[in-house]
């Protein structure tokens, strides 16, 4: 059990999590005048003629910004941008710590996607990079293709493509360990990462047919599928992917499944579903901070495999075993875009280098590894 | 002369000049659970519940925004938000270095004063103070009035106040040491700077008419006087708290002044313009970088002080005395207001600590001085 009064201790004592500090001590007046009044004026000129160079001699050609309107903050739903800081303080700090990336958190007030895609245009030139982080679907596919589309920078909504990946890992992984093929996978969770981790999949079938048979979505309404009337274009973009003809409740669609990957809330997956799954399934419960069971239920109801999203269990999967290297790799290598080529070489990547040493407890590797995130990084940047 | 290529190297080194740290390492499990999660949930349920309490467990409680349009960036201009970047970051260096206060440099697109304020206030929710920068006049004025009161926490345009403050405090030296009173002064630069610095010595005559008899500010027209035609409503104000009835140019006015205060651009004052003035005159040339006259010409042409705003000449006159100190007491004592009475208290403040060892090639403290940037802060607070 988590001390919270210690959580509490820790995120007051300093006033979050974060301090931003001078690269050169200002202890003389030389090296002030040289980052500051009259060498500045330089510095800035340059800039004014060539604003591209603001690259190479301000923050801006290294920094991530974190940015969230606080709409869909772990499992807790929309807590509005206050509330989504400390975590956007956290993915900072984990930037820092794993990859040497500087990152600058930035909860965002807007009233409409419209307006926050504004607002963060207003603000991009001070970033080499946009990690979008914790905003609702569909909100968070419109404003990720607005900005990766009109900026000239890395945009990527880790909520999406970072879990995507990291479940791409654990599950490669996870199958590779029990000795499954052909599989059947119940998804719960149609937002921000289920799409993308069902696109993932559904997008990059030829290889991944060889591991699943079945994938089924499921919303707070049941299976996505053709019968189901009036969903939003996303989901029936889901409906395509995954080709299911029938909609059913989860306690249905779990019977003989295979593989039940959990992105959506605490609690929805009970013990009696588990015993009506295939023999030693792998549970992915990743809801944070309450999974959807917890792993010892889980483990008593029979599975084979549980992992969760949170650190004080085995078998983290969660998105900081992805993201701190895939930003350090784009901008090593000057890339904006995020391919589904290499989303599956940063998988294989992370599956690969944990797989001599996996077991059903350590799925995968840990994300204080820091060598990984440098794997992580070159498989980006290849 | 200094070194371009050393200037370039240090601002490209480590792409800028600011580095975001995590507080703690995270270098074990346990920690990563506490400050992510499953830990930070708790902290976003608490904020969501109240949001005042981010204060207390973010970086919102302790950092303050350098935010700028770059319209108005040193002597330089309306040089765009990228060149801004080089002196936001200057200063956030100098917030943590002179007086341990994180901040960080926002340089911000915008079209209009409207827009402008409408992303600050998107974003303030992460900020515990804003300290505006280099915005040319007069939006400067709109800008700052409209989120100093639509903002619950202080916001102060540095390039008025800060830059008021430190002239004044500079002056009150400078007429010490010269043992005059009663004196002329020419103000070049009817900008924020220059508004500011009016405004403070106008509407505190009552304790300032004891040494100054006459102000004369001049724009890019000549002397801002009743005759003058279609004034900006910010310049009507200055004619009104100066009181002059003719216009003249800077040649005219200059004659028979005591003291020169440039906070206009580079080269305007000449040594025949210093020979018409009364005799030992003082000459502030603070316009950055490059000063309104050099200080060996304005001493060869009978200057009895010099100071420029730069930090490779005697006598910096420079808001960095002033906004680490200022931002600190603000912060530490929950205020969000700058009034004139705490403006006079910090010039006061640095005057007196100064006062024994002042000469005419120090009038003021060392701006690398931490005690001062102390004792500012606790003028402040009182």
């Amino acid at each position: 059990m988590q001390d919270q009064n210690k959580v509490r201790d820790l995120h007051s004592k300093h006033k979050g999590k974060l301090s931003i500090n001078s690269v050169y001590p200002l202890s003389d007046g030389e090296l002030l005048a040289d980052i500051y009044t009259p060498g500045v004026a330089e510095i800035a000129s340059m800039i004014e003629q060539d604003p591209s160079t603001a690259k190479d001699y301000t923050i801006s050609g290294k920094t991530v910004a974190a940015i969230s309107d606080g709409s869909a903050v772990l499992g807790l739903g929309d807590v509005g941008p206050k509330a989504s800081l400390p975590i956007l303080e956290g993915k900072a700090a984990i930037f820092k710590e794993f990859a040497d990336v500087d990152a600058y958190p930035l909860a965002i007030e807007a009233n409409s996607p419209e307006e926050f895609i504004g607002h963060v245009r207003a603000i991009a030139g001070n970033f080499a990079a946009i990690n979008l982080e914790d905003i609702s679907a569909p909100n968070c596919f419109a404003i990720e293709n607005a900005l990766a589309s009109s900026l000239d920078i890395p945009v990527m909504h880790d909520d999406q493509h970072a879990t995507a990946i990291a479940v791409l890992a654990a599950l490669k992984s996870a199958l590779k360990i029990t000795d499954k093929d052909k599989v059947r996978v119940v998804i719960t969770g149609a937002g921000p990462a289920g799409y993308a981790l069902t696109k993932l999949l559904g997008n990059t079938k030829t290889i991944l047919e060889l591991f699943i048979d079945d994938i089924k979505v499921i919303d707070s309404k049941g299976v996505l599928a053709y019968e189901r009337q009036n969903l939003p274009s996303f989901k029936e973009e889901l409906v395509t992917l995954t080709n299911q003809a029938r909609t059913m409740a989860l306690k249905e669609a779990i019977k003989g499944a295979d593989v039940f990957i959990g992105l959506s809330r605490g609690g929805i997956l009970s013990k009696e579903m588990i015993a009506t799954m295939n023999p030693n399934p792998i549970i992915f419960a990743l809801a944070n901070p309450d999974p959807e069971i917890m792993p010892d239920e889980a483990i008593n109801a029979g599975a084979a495999i549980v992992a969760t999203g949170r650190s004080d269990f085995p078998n983290q999967v969660n998105n900081a075993l992805i993201f701190p290297g895939v930003f350090k790799g784009l901008l090593e290598s000057n890339q904006t875009k995020v391919t589904d080529e290499m989303k599956l070489r940063v998988a294989d990547t992370i599956f690969r280098y944990h797989e001599s040493e996996a077991t059903k407890q350590s799925i995968l590797p840990s994300i204080l590894d820091k060598e990984l995130h440098k794997l992580v990084a070159k498989a980006v940047a290849q």
